[in-house]
């Protein structure tokens, strides 16, 4: 199963199967055992950091990851990245990071930016996040987590709960999913922000037992794993709308309670305001863990890509 | 007396004896030593640099103090580094950098963040600068320099010229001398930047002999070591009330020659326009080597923090 | 002559000779063979980076060099580059990168900049582009690559097409032909955009055949390179004389396939429109290559300044 990784390009978490994700999740297992250790698997190459659209933990973590490995980064971010793009075309942008490094690693506010680079760069091209669909790297931690976990990913329930049209580490994540057996999955959000119809037709083509809900009280007692994401207030159309329901999106300490003991909360980070700050230092918050994998999961992930074993 | 810095927090230099301080130095000789050397007493650990404020100086002495040990480092800066604090918690940023790296240096323009910083993460947390008080690493540099030159700290008559009110780098060098025994110590001036009242406190309690002027030119003589920081125009309530001392606060080449010909000028940099260009080229002109000392005393610390002997 | 790189200052192409040039293309030979090993041919040195303008390009293709020979880099950028400069004065800037690296690598947009650090500092200062003049690493990547595609820079009929009044990779290239034996060299430019006066003269002092054209068309089948830089249509002076013109300096496939087989077409990159977009898929397309060469001729570059062999 190493063959969907090696010299491969990474732009959609359906690109893999879940035999392929098991090998990437012992990998990164043998990487938390020298988490501490600087490795000399990538000595000579150079990885890029194309981050057209802000983001410091993924960018961060995926730094982190490539130097832990025994690589050189080399970061193209924000402002510059934009002004970059704004002279010459993203492919001759993407053509110059090309010829200096031995992978892409990139993300864009638009959908298929990742594919697009894919097809003009000769190395691989990482997708760490394009448009309001694919964040691949990011649902590999988050499907490592409940792994760690619950040790399986399969027969659990789960619910996922925010903004399920534009999130696209939900999106992503419920692609992720879609690979495994999970018991039930429950999609809780308001109305305007329900999942989109294609990603409803992945989950029926791929039977998974799924439900539509409003509200998170109503299935709190049979969820696993909550997985939460931001609702932007400005997303919804009237915001007197958005006052009527904000309690439901909003996870309380008091709401959780009702729920079960060994219940997980997963968030692909950073928050705002939509987790209740007490949950931060109770046993129920397992994002801060998740955003730890970010680490290991992405060294395996580098790792398998260039082919070398840790 | 390394005990004082293993796996602990840098917040002020007040946490600090002479004793420390002392060790601290005697390990920055042996970094000057090694200087062109790369070593690898620090491979596999990252150190983050999170400046919420601009500090060019810092940041970079940092980042190299930290290479040539061979850590990794991580950074977020300025800009970036403001509007993840928008988006998210300070404290969540700082948990995210925690689980990323071994050590954290912090910048922050407000008083205290780096001691809620560090009591937010499981790892040491260094204080580069935060509110008008604390920059202990600038002073450990500033009193190395005066080792350096004369040999001693104590005995040493010292005037402390500028923004004294506002000044982080003079307040936290002030602190640093309380620990040794200076013969005297001449506070310079406008009234209206004098030094705060709880200062004035920790001198007096550790027995520091020192006086308040308004002229450097009537203490000039005495002194062997004159510290000078910026003093800014905008700071007077009243402009005139700046034009009319100006001439007091910008050091020029003709009042130094009344002075001692071994007088030596420390300013933590960047200078604007306080200090005569044309003393850059004589040797008053300690600062840039002051300057330079920023890598191997930092480098001296980081050793110390995470126990390896250079 | 490798003395005329050892802890030397580059600034003009002019500093150096051919036999000096041919030593580099042998260096940067020797490192395209081992470009994707980590050397440790520059352990414990540091290289800064202080790009005053942004050139994502210039700068992340040196970043990569100095990395991959194995120094430290710390770099300036931009933004703060730009407020760091406005805080302090340009000498204490260079002094501080002076003081915590082993060779500075500047941008700037002023002609002089790149001497003048080079006056301040004690390290050596490589001039990555400064005014409208001097690019004299860029110049080596041209050279280099001609030689590559060639096998020879001397007896080639060139072309130097587009705003060669205020283009500093063209005039920095033509400083550099006129070190080699081209057989004619073809200025093609707008009557308002041509080569300055300073620039001919350099040429006719070193004998070097040229004449000036307005039109690309009239020439295309003599050339065997065909040098291609941006025409702002801002620097018009009226838009209308840029319309009517624009057809002449945009280079079409039409016109190449008037002229020889082999014509190679080189670019300093970015381009934004002056090469037709179907060009990048044929073989007249040298630009890619070059911006490729930009690595191994940098770090053969930086491998004659510290003395070392690769």
């Amino acid at each position: 199963m190493k063959e969907l990784f090696y010299q491969r390009d990474v732009i959609s978490i359906l690109d893999f199967n879940r035999e392929s994700l098991e090998v990437l999740f012992e990998y990164a297992d043998r990487m938390l055992k020298h988490i501490d250790t600087k490795l000399s698997l990538l000595n000579g190459k150079v990885v890029s950091l194309a981050f057209f659209e802000p983001s410091t933990r993924t960018r961060l973590s995926f730094e982190v990851a490539a130097k832990k490995l025994g690589a050189d980064v080399i970061s193209i971010v924000g402002e510059e990245a934009s002004s970059v793009s704004k002279g010459e075309s993203l492919a001759d942008t993407i053509r110059m990071l090309d010829s200096y490094s031995n992978a892409i690693v990139i993300r864009h506010r638009y959908e298929g930016v990742a594919k697009y680079a894919a097809e003009i760069a000769e190395h691989p091209v990482i997708n760490a996040g394009d448009g309001k669909q694919h964040h691949p790297t990011q649902t590999m931690i988050d499907l490592y987590t409940v792994k760690k976990l619950f040790n399986d990913i399969d027969g659990l329930v789960y619910g996922v709960l925010g903004d399920l049209r534009y999130g696209r580490a939900t999106t992503s994540f419920l692609y992720g999913l879609s690979l495994f057996k999970p018991k039930k999955v429950y999609l809780i959000s308001p109305e305007s922000l329900r999942v989109r119809e294609e990603v409803l037709h992945v989950l029926k083509e791929r039977n998974i037992v799924f439900e539509e809900r409003r509200n998170l009280e109503d299935v709190i007692e049979e969820l696993d794993v909550l997985y939460v994401i931001r609702i932007q207030k400005e997303r919804f159309p009237d915001p007197l709308e958005y006052e009527k329901v904000k309690g439901s999106y909003k996870v309380t300490l008091e709401t959780l309670k009702k729920g079960k003991k060994n219940l997980k909360i997963l968030h692909p980070l950073p928050k705002v305001d939509e987790i209740d700050e007490r949950i931060d230092y109770t046993s129920y918050a397992a994002y801060f863990t998740q955003a730890k994998y970010g680490v290991p999961v992405r060294m395996a992930l580098l790792a398998l890509i260039f082919g070398v074993e840790p």
